[in-house]
Parts: C-alpha cells; structure tokens; sequence
C-alpha cells in the first residue's frame, strides 16, 4: 500500500468547487481528479485534499493524497494525469507520502490570497482572477484594520450564516494588505478557515478601505461575533488557495 | 465630425482574430466592438485597429480608432463599452484623436510577446496564455541568435507561406529573450510585422534553443528568404499583443 501526495494546480471558474456534498454528479476537481486516477490505476480511489475550495475559486497549490495498490512510477503517474486531466487541472509535483500522512488532519496552516483590481475600468485578460473594484480604496487604512484579526480569535463574525463549525477558534498567523500598481491583494494565513472567512474579511477590508467602516470597526466586528455586522461576501473569483503548510 | 481612439485589451481564445476577410459573420473582436458601438452610438461605426491579430492572440493594448458625429462624452462612451461589451474585451483607454489621425497607417512601432512555459508540467491557471514546452531550452544562445534580426532585412523566411506582403522588408527593432522563473519571453519590436512573422520567429529561436539548429543558422535562414528553413510556427496562445507606437 503506498499514499501518494498530490500538489494540484487549478482554474476554479468552470467547476462546482473541489467537492460538494449535495450532490452525486456535480463536476467537481475531485471527481475530475478521481475518475482520471480510477482510469490510470484501475482502482477506485478516494482523494483527500487539504480542505475544500468553493466553486470558482482558484488554486496554485492544492495538497491531496490518496492510497493506492499501483506500482506506477511517480514520473509515470503525474505524466499520465497531466495528459488525460482538463487543461484547467494540472499536477504541480507529485510525491510519496508516509502512510499516515493526511492532507486535511496534518495541514498547520494554509495561505490565501484575494486580489481586487482597483482601477475605473475592468480587465479582459485578469477578468476570472480578481474581482473588479473600480472606486478609490485606502490601502493604508486596510492595513491597519487587518492587523486586528491577527492571533487566535473566534472569527463566528466572517463565518458564512448557516454553515457553523464546532468552533469558530482560528489562528491568524499573518495579514496583509499589499498594492501592487492596480491590484490590491490581502493574504490572509491561518491554522483553518471557516466556511468564507477569507471572502467575508476581505469585504469587510474592502468597507473599511472606501471609508463605510473606520479601522476600529474591525475590532468590534469581530469581537461581536455577529455576522451582520462585517462587510458582504466578495465573489469568489478572487480568492486563489496559494500554499498548505505541514 | 469626430476621430476617436480606443486603446483596448482582449483575451484572443474565444474569436477568431480581429478581423477575418473571408467569412462575413465570423466571431471577431472587431464585429464585437462595431455591434456595441453601433448600439450606443446609433450610427454604423467602421473600426480601424493598428493591425490584425489573429484567433487565439491576446492583446493588452492593441489600438483602434473610428469616426463619429456622435457628441456623447469619452467618460460616458467607455463607462458604455465597458458595460456592453463581452467580459473577454475591455476598453482600458479612450481618447479625441485628431480627424487625419489612422491607427494603422500612423503606427511607427508595435510590440510583441511571445511567452514560453519551460518546464516539465503544464499549467492549469496560465493555460490560455504561454506555449508549454517541457524541455530543456538554453536561453543564452536563443538571445544571441535573435541579434541577428535586429535591423532592416528582408523577412520572407519568416512569412506563412501562401500570404505574401508585397514588401517582406521590416525592420527589427529591438528582441530580446528573457527567463524570469519557468517562463521565457520572447520580445520583438519593429515597425510591421509579416504574418505569422512573430511565431516563426519564436518557433526558429525554440529550434536553437533545444540545440536543433546552431545560433549562425539564423543568419543562415534569415538570408535565404526561405520558408522552408525557419522552424515551425509556435501556437498563437503565447502571443501578446503589448503596445503600439505613434
């Protein structure tokens, strides 16, 4: 028995997500990615990734693994994958794993990056890659009001209204709000997300930045652990999964 | 009367092209442009880009101008394009040209990318954008035989066959070939170019560069006003229309 650990590349715009519940048939990456794997290794697999990523939303470096029989080569394998996957999933690195490696239960802590594009008017080619924010935002007051989420708190305040976890106690190892010519991006690392944290906060930046919330609101937001009170959810086409760390 | 100049980016993988002479109702970004303008400013609008680009060539400035009576504000006009016009097509600039001002005829200079991806795995998020190519490429040699074509010459063997200017002579700017990372760009500028003359260029520098043909070959090829010896015609998602010079 071997377990195999996958570093995925993918280009959420065309997909329900990387898996649902809900739904048998839903095209999702990971039955993308396992019906390939089946049809490679005659087996069926079961894929395990470091978390979910919600439909339309990117990743650099997805981890998952998976456990196999095969006595395929890794060369071999990520050769096959990448010619027989969609051209919007790709296969990054592929290594072997300890037997008790888990993507999801060993990850410490992933990074996300959410990127607006600050200018007046929007882009063609950057048009599935960030959300599109044509007034004036104070990158330096984002920053700011950023800092307050570092550090373990109860994020229930940027959890998505009807997908509570056990415990909303996350970690924030690091925020930060960067301008880079027209885009603005947020990279927000943590221990665990909640159900649209990462979107939640970035709205919430985004209000503060046009000057609808002052930078102390961000302390009260999240103190209050009220949903309401924190900025909208921006669209998912702006969030992109960057790196787990283990 | 009005001349009014657009400056405009596009994702090329959806059109063919931005103008094709053959078929009437062809999917190109010139038709796409003309429809909305004709829609917003009621008149038949007649676009003139600084040149054609083909299907599957992106641009991030390509130029083009038209004349109307229009008295509508340039703000209002590009707040108006931008909203109408498919998201793969976007206005980033829009200016009063004077009436004799031609975008084709008045272009000194225009500038072109060509964008390989070097390594050994594809890549889902760049897919539309690069040539992957998964071998070794020695990008010091490929920069020494394009200074071969810096200059006035005659480009015939660097023209598709069967699409023949009545001058094949251009003159080369500035090229350069550059590895940032896993991808190499190939930067060409020169006052016209011939078709396809920028991706038989880049598939002649790919040759040398995987040690096919020798760097003295360029000169070799580019001499012979043959076809025939220039290497193959790389795919035109690797290209970039950049800028254009007045």
């Amino acid at each position: 028995m071997r377990n195999i650990r996958l570093t995925i590349e993918y280009d959420g715009t065309n997909y329900e997500g990387w898996q649902l519940q809900t739904r048998k048939r839903a095209k999702t990456i990971q039955a993308a990615i396992e019906r390939i794997l089946k049809k490679v290794l005659r087996e069926k697999i079961k894929l395990i990734a470091s978390g979910r990523t919600d439909s339309g939303v990117h990743a650099k470096a997805q981890v998952a693994n998976f456990r196999t029989n095969s006595k395929i080569s890794l060369r071999k394998l990520q050769w096959a994958l990448n010619c027989l996957l969609p051209s919007d999933i790709a296969i990054i690195k592929i290594e072997e794993a300890s037997l008790d490696f888990h993507s999801c239960f060993d990850a410490k802590s992933k990074l996300y990056s959410y990127t607006i594009l600050n200018r007046s008017f929007r882009s063609a080619l950057m048009r599935d890659r960030v959300y599109f924010y044509p007034y004036s935002l104070n990158v330096g007051v984002m920053q700011k009001a950023a800092r307050a989420l570092l550090g373990k708190h109860d994020f229930s305040s940027f959890q998505a209204s009807g997908r509570k976890a056990k415990s909303a106690l996350r970690t924030v190892k690091k925020i930060k709000v960067l301008r880079s010519g027209c885009f603005i991006r947020i990279d927000i690392e943590a221990d665990g997300f909640l159900y649209n944290m990462v979107r939640n906060i970035a709205g919430t930046l985004l209000e503060i930045g046009r000057g609808r919330l002052e930078v102390r609101d961000m302390k009260r937001i999240l103190r209050s652990r009220n949903r309401q009170l924190a900025g909208p959810t921006l669209p998912a086409e702006g969030l992109m999964l960057i790196k787990v760390n283990y």
